[in-house]
């Protein structure tokens, strides 16, 4: 941090605190609850946390000065976050694009004329490469989802209902996670429940983008669209996967849009590698986009990690340069307005050589099995 | 608005958003990408939306001027933003305690100098008092969450692991909603899906407050806990809803603690009725946990809606005339730490009388079945 000329810093994402202290609270912002960690470049890390959630957070990480509020009365999220922050800062670094707007207006308030500075991108960097620990959890998160995606795609068959597929994903994945968790220490407080809300679109709605499950039926030749990308995560590590299948026969239109996205989304990962840049795979997947009368995308992937949308991005502009470590998403897609669409999407952790695949499932035009 | 001085306002939460302008963007500001409305007190309103997510929105909402952006290029959310401000704003309306950061942000560098004040209080009494209509969501809402209940209750044996409870509950609440749900028109895009993390506790770690569902066997006496107030919802109404089991039997001391619970809220659910003040009710609990031994809560009840937590709450110092319409999740609570917990929560609504419950289920000691 010091190197960095940073002092002071707040915390305030959940998945930052979890990535550097071990832990999650669960309360959510939306109960007006935030969690914080407080770091000195000279001093011990702080956790500030409610106090009905102490027991848990403390039983969690490994942060031993653990500081607790209450809803009533004189102590306060404020006044401990005061006290960890101490006299007189002369600048605070915080999470600026993504602090709750409470904590923000508490340090606007109480700091006036002192400069908040954004910690996110030295954060980003050094999550940027993966430990081969981290590797190992976002396998065992590819494992999840790919049990997620087989009772998928075994729910399809005409007269089924969308919510009837969404139930199977969440069953099948919560299962699979349930087998990497025991009953002892820390693992005690990992939920191996698939949640937040389905992205799932069939039929003609297919080429609505984040339309959830609803009570749709299937019928003959719909494409069904599945995107875990909000769903697929293992102790707070998150990854990108979707398919696109086709109720009992695909037409020819839909066949040619799945095989464009397929072929993009392969041209990508084939160029991932250390040393090149992260707007060539994106180039990559635009050159196969543009042969087959296509419009480009705005990304052909995203870093993942303990948040959805991680540094760098594979996109043009982006001019990093891929090392082994690095874990994306990449995804092939194409939009044709209120008809179908094409799309997939695996992640994948580069390697010495290439990279590995995360998630897997068949790449190629899937049909219903019943 | 113009009574109130308001000429210009941004809103910002989806819930929000949802009540004024009748639909939700499902994007989600963890993938960088707000959804917005504009209201000018002398003008049309504005939707703000992303364009993939456009056509879904242009769907669902009333509001005729929708305006959408791009991921790339010039047609920034923060140009559409600007346009639909308008000249020189002197000051901004906006949701201040939960505006997301980026959107706060972009206010601060195109504006500064502009006062940003906050609308929450306006809208948080426009939503106070619910309509026939509103009340008949919450009460579909309530036959989910008892469906819910039913499942958990019939979940629990000597031996079975927690997030098998979860999944039952996801399932039957998924398949009462579907039931509520046709797929024509605005009700399509309703999601009938239970999601987000369900709140479970057995055991010891009863006494933990928002502890996740996880891998835990539970065993003779154990008391569990199944909260639902993060996932009852329906068409974006949240209820509150908890209940304590007990796996075969129920030890004396979990009893007098799960019963003082169970009174304590009864003494308020009976002081309801319009008239009375939001902070008596909130004295009318107290005074059974005072008289029996045990710490007052910090509150006794909040007001639901849209949103988890709208006002007014059922607490000290909240002189709130209730009034009927309003709507509160009113709970029990005790903790005894590292031992066991009573709690208990159900949603009411205020009628000219009294108060009818939305949410139902036993409220008496609850004994596992098998």
């Amino acid at each position: 941090m010091k190197d960095n000329g940073v002092q002071k810093a707040v915390f305030t994402d959940e998945s930052s605190i979890a990535y550097l202290a071990g832990f999650w609270g669960y309360l959510g912002i939306e109960f007006g609850r935030p969690t914080l960690l407080v770091v000195d470049a000279d001093d011990e890390p702080v956790v500030i946390t409610p106090l009905m959630e102490s027991e848990m957070v403390a039983e969690m990480t490994w942060v031993t000065d653990v500081r607790v509020w209450e809803d009533i009365g004189q102590r306060t999220w404020g006044r401990a976050l005061a006290g960890a922050l101490g006299d007189k800062p002369t600048r605070i670094w915080i999470e600026r694009g993504t602090i709750p707007a409470s904590v923000r207006n508490y340090l606007d308030d109480t700091y006036p004329g002192v400069a908040l500075k954004d910690i996110s991108p030295l954060l980003g960097k050094l999550r940027m490469i993966k430990t081969p620990f981290e590797i190992g959890v976002m396998k065992e998160a590819g494992q999840i989802a790919g049990a997620m995606m087989t009772a998928a795609h075994e729910s399809l068959r005409e007269g089924a209902r969308e919510y009837e597929s969404a139930l199977a994903v969440i069953e099948a994945g919560s299962r699979k996670a349930a087998g990497f968790l025991t009953d002892e220490g820390w693992d005690r407080f990992v939920s191996p429940m698939i949640h937040n809300l389905q992205i799932l679109q069939s039929g003609a709605e297919t080429s609505m983008v984040h339309r959830r499950a609803g009570v749709r039926t299937y019928r003959k030749f719909d494409p069904v669209y599945f995107c875990f990308c909000n769903m697929a995560q293992f102790k707070q590590y998150k990854l990108g996967f979707d398919r696109m299948f086709h109720i009992g026969e695909v037409t020819d239109q839909a066949r040619h849009v799945q095989e464009a996205a397929i072929a993009a989304q392969q041209a990508a990962i084939a160029a991932i590698r250390p040393g090149v840049l992260a707007r060539e795979i994106a180039a990559a997947a635009n050159e196969v986009y543009r042969e087959r009368g296509y419009q480009t995308g705005y990304r052909t992937g995203r870093s993942i990690g303990v948040a959805y949308l991680e540094a760098p991005e594979l996109k043009e502009g982006d001019n990093t340069v891929l090392k082994a470590g690095m874990t994306f998403a990449v995804d092939g897609g194409i939009s044709v307005d209120g008809v179908t669409a094409g799309r997939i999407g695996d992640s994948v952790v580069v390697t010495e050589n290439g990279c590995d695949y995360i998630t897997d499932y068949p790449r190629e035009i899937l049909l219903s099995k019943h």
